[in-house]
C-alpha cells in the first residue's frame, strides 16, 4: 500500500508517551504519522485525541513508511529490548532507504544503542538513540530529550527535537549527547538519579510521619514550603500534591498504597554500571537496594512481629528537625548528582565519548522528572568552569554543603537513634566524610589482604625509603610463617 | 613423553596457592604431580619447598597427563578466565580420557563454571568448580573448599579434597554444594562477605583511631580483647597482629600502607549478582563502593583541602563506646550474613541448586579468611532449622541483634556527628530497620511513578475495597489533567 509522503515524522507505539509525544509534535506544526502494532489503536486515537490534528494514520508499516518526506524521520516508542530489534527489520523490509533515520525513544541500555548504531550505520540507515523523560505530562508538553546515536543524524532531527522538548530560560532541553550509545547512557544516569531524588524524599517523609507524628496536610505544607527554596523541583512538588490527595474518605490516598515498589531496571543498571566502572555511586545503589527490600512485603510482615526497635517518643523542637530534614535533603542530593557526574565522567573516559557536563544538567532541568532549579546551579557550574572534577569543589556547592552539614547530621543520627531507616541519608553523609578524608582505613584491607593472601601493598609517599620505596607492590611476612612468594605472581 | 602413572592428584599453577595445596596433599600422603606453564618454576619447587616429598613434576601437560593414575585428577589453581580455558583444552589435547576429572580451584565467576560443566560433560570428563579460601597458610595447612559441578565426581574427588581441608569440631570444611556453579557461586558470596568483614573491622579501626585517639598497641589489645568474646575470628586475630606489628623504627607499619584498597572483582560480581536477582545486599555492596572510594586517593588528597568536617573532642567514657563498637561490629556482621544467606536462597531458587545452608556454613567455620565462632552458631541455626527462614528469625540471634542494637544505634549516630565514614555500620542499620518494618515509605514512591508516568500501584490488602480491589493494577489522574493511559499498556 503506497501512499502520498505527507509526514514529517513517524512514531510508532502509541501507549501513553507514543500518543502524547505525537500531540506534541502537532502541536509545533509537524505532521506526524501515527503506527501501531495492534492497528486498531490507531483507528481509535484518530478518532479521539488526533482528532482535527496534523496527525495522519498508517495501517501497516510500509504505509507508515511510504507516508514519510524523506529522508524519514522514525521514531519507535517500544518496550526495549527485542521489541526494537523487530520493528527495525520491519521497517528495513519496509522500504527504509540509505539516509533515512530511526530514533530509539524508548528505555534501551546503552549497549544495546551502540550494537545498533553501527549495524544500521552499516547500511547505511542513521540511527539515534534518545532518552525521552517526563512521562505523560513532559511528553505531552515537553519532555527532556537526550539523544546520540549516529551524530549525521542530528541536523535533520534537531528541529523536530528541539521543537517538541521542554525549554529552559529559552534553551532546548535537547542537546546531542555523543556517540553510540551515549544518550541512553545519560538517560540512564538520569533514571539512577531519580532512583535517588525519590528515595531521599521517601526518607524524608519517613521521617516525618514516623517521628515526628506529623499529619498528611502537615508534611504536603511542608513540602509546598520546601519547594519555594533550594528544594523547589518536580519530585517536591507532586509529592506534596499526593500528600494533599485525599480519598473519597478524607484521608491521603497515599497511606493505603501497598509500599512495594517497583522496578523497571535502568535504576539497576547504573549501580551496576558504577560497580563495573569502580565508581562510588553509593546513594543510586542503596536506592535500588531499598526498593528491592520494600518489595519483600511478606517477609518484612513477618519481621516486624519478631525484631523490635526504639520506641519513638520526640518531643523538641519540630521546626529545627524540619529545616534538618530539608538540609539533609538538600546535601544529600548534592551529593547523589555529584556521584551520579563522577560516574558519567569515568563512562565518558571509558568509551572516548565527548559528554558536555553543562548540555547535560541543562537537559535535565525542564521536562523531565528529576527537574529542578538545583540543575540551573549545576549548569552554571559546569559552565563556569567545564573542567570543574567535583561538584563539591564549586563554590556554590560548596558552601551549600557546609552549611548543610549540622543539619544532615543530626538526622542521620536521629534516624539511627529512633530506629527509622534513612539507607540514603546515610550513605550520602559516609560518602561525603570518605571523600573529604585524605587517610581513609583502607590501609587496614591492604594490610590484611597482604596478610592472608600475599596481595601486596603500596607505602604512602610521605613514608616511602629505600625498603618501601614508592610505587612498588610491597609483600611483608607478617607472621614469621608462610612464604615469600607473593600473590602477584599468580600465574602458571 | 610417557611416563609410569604414580600420580594420585595432579595439580597446575606454582603459584603460592598452588605450591601450598600441593605441600598440603603431599603431607596426607597423596603422590602429587606438579606442573606449571613456566617450567622452571617446577624444578625450582621440587627442588626447595617441595624436596622429599611425595611430589613429582611434569615438564609438559602431557607428561603430567600421563604420571596420573586414571580416573586422572586435575586440579587447576591458575588465574580465572581465558587461561582456565586454554588449560582445558590443553589437557584435552595431552590425552585426557572418559571418566577424568578437571578441579578448576581458582576464583572464576559462575556463568563460566556453569558452561564449563556442560561443555566438558559432553565430552565424558567431569568438571568441577570449587572455591578454595584460606590465603597462602590455609592452602598450606587446610582450607575451605567449596566444590560443584558435576557431581558423578565427587566419589572421585572426596578423599583427597576433605583430606586436605581444614577440619571444624572434625568435620571436613568441604562439602558437595551443588551442580554446576553453585561451588564458585557459593565462594563469590564468601569472598562477597569477606569484603564486608574486612570493611566493618577498617570503620570500627577509624572509630578508635580518629574517634578515640587511640595507638596502635591499644587498639591491638582492643581486638585481642574482642577475640575472645562474640568476634572471635580469623579476620580479627590477623587485624590485631597487624596492629601490633611495628616498623623497623618502632611505629606500627599499617599506618604507612597506602589506603587504596585492591579488589580481585569477586565481590563486585556478588553486588551485581545481589541487584540482578533483586535482594538487598547492602552491606557488601557498600563494601566494595568503599574501595572504590579508597582507590580515588588522589581526588580524595584534593578534597581533603576543600572540604571540611566537625571537630571530633571526645571526653567521655572510652571503654563505654569501645563496648558499643564491639555490639555495632557484631551486629553488623549479623546482618551481613543474613543478607548473604538471603541472597544464596534467592539463587538457589534461581538456578534450581539444592544448596545446603548447614554445610555451607560449616565449610566457611574452618580454614577460609571468614573463619570464626560465629559461623559455628550460624551451623547451629540452620542445623535446627533447615527452612529457617531468615537468620533474624533464629533464637540465638535474635537476642544477639536486640541487644546490640543500643550499641549499635549509637557508634552510626557517633559516626554521623563526628565525621568519620561508616558506610557499612549504618547500611547494615538502615536495612535492620528497614527489614523489621511492616509499612515502609515506598508507598511514596508508588504514588510518584503513577503520578508522573501511570505505572499503576497496587492498594495495601487491608485498604481493599470495590474501587480499590487487592491485587489489581490502580492508576489514579492525580492531576485531573493528562490521560487515563496507564504505561501498563505501554505496547506497540
Amino acid at each position: 500500500m503506497s501512499s502520498e509522503p505527507v509526514g514529517d515524522f513517524g512514531l510508532i507505539g502509541l501507549a501513553v508517551m507514543g500518543q502524547n509525544l505525537i500531540l506534541n509534535a502537532a502541536d509545533h506544526g509537524f505532521t506526524v504519522v501515527a503506527f501501531n502494532r495492534t492497528v486498531s489503536k490507531v483507528d481509535h486515537f484518530l478518532e479521539n485525541e488526533a482528532k482535527g490534528k496534523s496527525i495522519v494514520g498508517a495501517h501497516s508499516i510500509e504505509e507508515f513508511v511510504s507516508k514519510l518526506k524523506k529522508p524519514r524521520r522514525m521514531m519507535l516508542l517500544v518496550m526495549a529490548g527485542k521489541p526494537v530489534d523487530d520493528f527495525i527489520e520491519t521497517i528495513l523490509k519496509a522500504g527504509a532507504e540509505k539516509g533515512d533515520i530511526i530514533i530509539d525513544g524508548g528505555n534501551s541500555h546503552y549497549p544495546d544503542t551502540n550494537r545498533r548504531t553501527k549495524y544500521l550505520a552499516d547500511k547505511g540507515i542513521r540511527f539515534v538513540g534518545t532518552g525521552v523523560s517526563g512521562g505523560e505530562e513532559g511528553a505531552r508538553y515537553g519532555p527532556s530529550i537526550m539523544p546520540g546515536g549516529n551524530e549525521e543524524a542530528w541536523p535533520y532531527v534537531k528541529d523536530v527535537l528541539q521543537s517538541i522538548s521542554a525549554k529552559s530560560d529559552g534553551e532546548a532541553c535537547c542537546q546531542w549527547v555523543g556517540d553510540d550509545g551515549a544518550g541512553h547512557y545519560v538517560k540512564m544516569v538520569h533514571n539512577g538519579i531519580e532512583y535517588g531524588d525519590m528515595q531521599l524524599i521517601s526518607e524524608a517523609y519517613d521521617i516525618m510521619k514516623r517521628g515526628l507524628g506529623m499529619t498528611g496536610k502537615e508534611m504536603g505544607d511542608t513540602l509546598a514550603q520546601w519547594n519555594k527554596g533550594v528544594l523547589d523541583s518536580f519530585l517536591i512538588e507532586i509529592t506534596r500534591d499526593i500528600l494533599y490527595f485525599n480519598d473519597e474518605d478524607g484521608t491521603p490516598l497515599v497511606e493505603k498504597i501497598m509500599d512495594s515498589a517497583g522496578q523497571k531496571g535502568t535504576g539497576k543498571w547504573t549501580a551496576i554500571n558504577a560497580l563495573d566502572m569502580g565508581m562510588p555511586v553509593t546513594l543510586i545503589g542503596e536506592a535500588v537496594f531499598a526498593r528491592c527490600l520494600s518489595s519483600l512485603k511478606g517477609e518484612r510482615t513477618r519481621a516486624s512481629k519478631k525484631l523490635e526497635g526504639p520506641k519513638i517518643e520526640f518531643s523538641g523542637d519540630r521546626q529545627e528537625v524540619l529545616d534538618n530534614l530539608e538540609q539533609a535533603l538538600y546535601a544529600s542530593k548534592i551529593i547523589s548528582y555529584a556521584q551520579g557526574f563522577m560516574l558519567m565522567q569515568a563512562a565518558a573516559k571509558e568509551y572516548s565519548w565527548k559528554l558536555q557536563k553543562p548540555e547535560i544538567a541543562l537537559m535535565w532541568r525542564g521536562g523531565c522528572i528529576i527537574r529542578s532549579v538545583f540543575l540551573k546551579d549545576i549548569t552554571r557550574a559546569y559552565r563556569d568552569d567545564p573542567e570543574l572534577e567535583n561538584l563539591l569543589f564549586d563554590d556554590f556547592f560548596n558552601k551549600a554543603i557546609h552549611k548543610a552539614q549540622p543539619g544532615w547530621r543530626d538526622i542521620v543520627s536521629k534516624g539511627a537513634l529512633w530506629g527509622i531507616p534513612t539507607p540514603a541519608f546515610s550513605t550520602a553523609l559516609s560518602f561525603f566524610d570518605g571523600y573529604r578524608t585524605k587517610d581513609l582505613p583502607a590501609n587496614i584491607l591492604q594490610a590484611q589482604r597482604d596478610y592472608f593472601g600475599a596481595h601486596t601493598f603500596r607505602i604512602k609517599p610521605e613514608y616511602a625509603n629505600e625498603k618501601y620505596p614508592e610505587g612498588k607492590d610491597i609483600h611483608v611476612n607478617w607472621t614469621g610463617r608462610g612464604g615469600n612468594v607473593s600473590a602477584s605472581t599468580y600465574t602458571a
